[in-house]
């Protein structure tokens, strides 16, 4: 076959075009095609219509030279793949005696009687070859069409898991699509900037990579940039290193990591543990947010000590310390009031940063001088009296406004650490290590 | 129009081709097809290329009278959606300056200046309609082609919400179609039982009602059980009505609530609101997650005063009051240890009820005695000196075991709200009421 492979996925049922279920078996089949150099260029879910089914096995096949379906391959009236997929071909479709035998003997051995309705499963399209299923009585089948190739999987994961283990990785080592050329991704997140500014700045890297290569995908304080390569294992590698580095330099500073597993808390886990430095934390707003995201981590009780949720003023004054001439003159939502959070957790706890925030996340509790997403974060540091502040007023409802504000008081933490980081190690007094 | 309306989706991203995202937008765009008695006959996901989602736009409008496009309208180069539409269509795409000043307005009203490449997003197809989004720059369009109205919108989800709300749900309403058929579906939240528990205590429903009218999707430790039925409007309300019923007599009281809107944490509010009751928290191994889920709903600070991450034995003594003796006899992880975090954060902190957690979450932390996923969880209630204890070993990962230790402590209070709030009801001092 000439030129690169083109694939497609098709997932059949009627269930997964209701409001309870998606098409997630179209992740483990596209993960195997990536592996391959496949590029998958479309997926869509169909109901329990032989009709709507074969006329999109055609569109597929003239679009794509592999077509990969999962579902509709039960014993029951809904199960329309064998039909359609005859009927989308002109193909006959016949009994093969041989696998209805097999599938009385697979039923016999759980002691039961193979069900009538079965017999269906044994149904071949004429000229297709018939996959096994290790783990359901479901066979696969794949027919070829012109120069396309068509695979019927069931739909049922643990089978499909099974399916592409036995047949579709073998079939795909057998047909090498520009031999070694797979596509392979890598990963640079950043923290608390808008999409549109971390557009601008990486725009260059388009003309040069090609925008293709390129994807970048935001959630509120949080973006990633996937960018991809094709090609052997050795070139992927040179080619992922170079994108890698020009979009970091073009990003800058707020990349905070190149691995995909990791996210802020991670990184920030790591550098704290770099450091040996210890954390607690006092919120309002977020409720508690910041503290459940550092501890999600694994091995987080090493540099995480803990931390208040001061929703009350009367908390704020007990736990933290917050003086009530600084509540009474500039409010809970101020920035001496932040600080003093910040420091008394600190101080009063015994780690090396304190974090502390204080916001209005709506939707009710705003006003004027504080419109609803206004937060004040500060961030006492180690060993000094300096205390970093950021007042920031975040658009988006109340979810928004905490994930965004627990964002960036983490990215705060993660700077700092980082800039100790780099002092520690171009200090006059560090030459000896 | 004759007959009633097919409607199609695509979804629009090469993120949405690859291994890590799913499309979720179609869920919440198919309940609101379900409900005006719409027939979603098939969905779809095309990559950020102009000339596919051109043909795909074309084939969808072919065969359906309702096109729900999501996502690609952001600024980026990669948002192919507006040209892909005009170009499908042989319609021009213009630049709409009363867009311009709006967005550049949005953005100054958060203090940014609005990036060039904001522009595109201003881009209307000829003839189209303008779509306002009330959460984000991004307009939406609506354009007719023949028999056919295709939607744009965008594919961040919480502007997604709202355009359907603004937009589609009154288009809708002024299309009836099949006048009064819909398709209606209610559901019940289950709180910390198995699923195969629960399946065994609703079994006769499923012939009463028929298997393919009750669907069971479970989460750690929460199921919801999902019921439709078919008809008039009154008549899917009496059936809806009856099916609500007997689900949730067989489910029993595990059953939190009949509404979709709600979780735990808001049924929780609600309880203790009405109840004038208040809360604080005592976290170790859920690390400040039980807080921050009673914070996520807004107005809690009625009902929430605060809490306490003790991550460390330290902490546990000096903010809770935890004895040293404690401690040192039985471990953190213990059950004197849960009862006096509950007991001491609420005489502490003056509140009616007092949440303790400590457990092992793993992956690291567990022994023989106490393997990973052991929690001890204690609930001090308001007035007398009862606390409820509970000690579960739970199944999965560090995710799961604090999710699920979260859902078991917020079901606690809620079971003993309701019981205050029956006592109350049902006493004989109340009869004047």
């Amino acid at each position: 076959m000439m030129g690169s492979m083109r694939a497609t996925i098709i997932a059949v049922g009627s269930e997964l075009l209701g409001v309870q279920r998606l098409d997630t078996n179209s992740l483990r089949l596209t993960a195997v095609l990536d592996r391959h150099g496949i590029e998958l260029i479309g997926k869509s879910v169909v109901g329990d219509s032989e009709a709507a089914l074969a006329a999109e096995l055609r569109r597929r096949a003239s679009e794509s030279e592999l077509v990969l379906v999962t579902g509709g391959l039960g014993p029951t009236a809904d199960d329309v793949t064998r039909p359609a997929a005859a009927a989308a071909f002109d193909r006959s479709l016949q009994i093969d005696e041989r696998l209805v035998d097999h599938m009385r003997r697979l039923f016999e051995s759980f002691g039961r009687e193979m069900p009538e309705v079965n017999r269906k499963q044994a149904e071949v399209i004429d000229g297709a070859t018939i996959l096994k299923n290790r783990r359901g009585t479901a066979p696969g089948q794949r027919l070829e069409v012109g120069a396309t190739s068509i695979f019927l999987f069931p739909g049922v994961p643990r089978e499909l898991e099974a399916m592409i283990e036995d047949h579709l990785e073998p079939w795909l080592t057998d047909h090498p699509q520009a031999v070694g050329h797979g596509l392979e991704t890598g990963v640079l997140k950043v923290a608390c900037l808008a999409e549109s500014a971390l557009e601008e700045r990486i725009m260059s890297a388009y003309d040069r990579f090609g925008r293709e290569r390129i994807s970048v995908l935001a959630s509120p304080g949080d973006i990633k940039i996937y960018f991809s390569a094709r090609g052997t294992e050795a070139e992927r590698r040179t080619e992922l290193d170079e994108m890698r580095q020009v979009l970091g330099e073009l990003a800058g500073d707020v990349v905070y990591t190149d691995r995909d597993e990791d996210n802020l808390e991670t990184v920030v886990g790591r550098l704290a543990t770099a450091a040996g430095k210890t954390i607690t934390t006092a919120e309002s707003c977020t409720g508690g947010l910041v503290a459940e995201r550092l501890t999600r981590v694994p091995g987080s009780s090493a540099y995480f000590l803990g931390g208040v949720v001061s929703y009350t003023n009367e908390l704020k004054v007990q736990l933290l310390g917050v003086s009530e001439a600084d509540l009474a003159t500039h409010g809970a939502v101020s920035e001496p009031v932040a600080r003093a959070m910040a420091q008394g957790v600190r101080s009063r706890y015994g780690s090396d940063y304190g974090i502390g925030v204080t916001g209005v996340a709506g939707p009710g509790g705003g006003s004027e001088a504080k419109p609803v997403g206004t937060v004040h974060m500060a961030v006492a540091g180690p060993g000094d009296d300096y205390v970093e502040h950021r007042v920031v007023r975040f658009p988006g409802g109340r979810d928004r406004v905490r994930q965004q504000t627990s964002q960036l008081v983490l990215d705060l933490v993660r700077r700092d650490l980082l800039r100790r980081d780099l002092l520690r190690r171009d200090g006059p007094d560090q030459d000896g290590e």
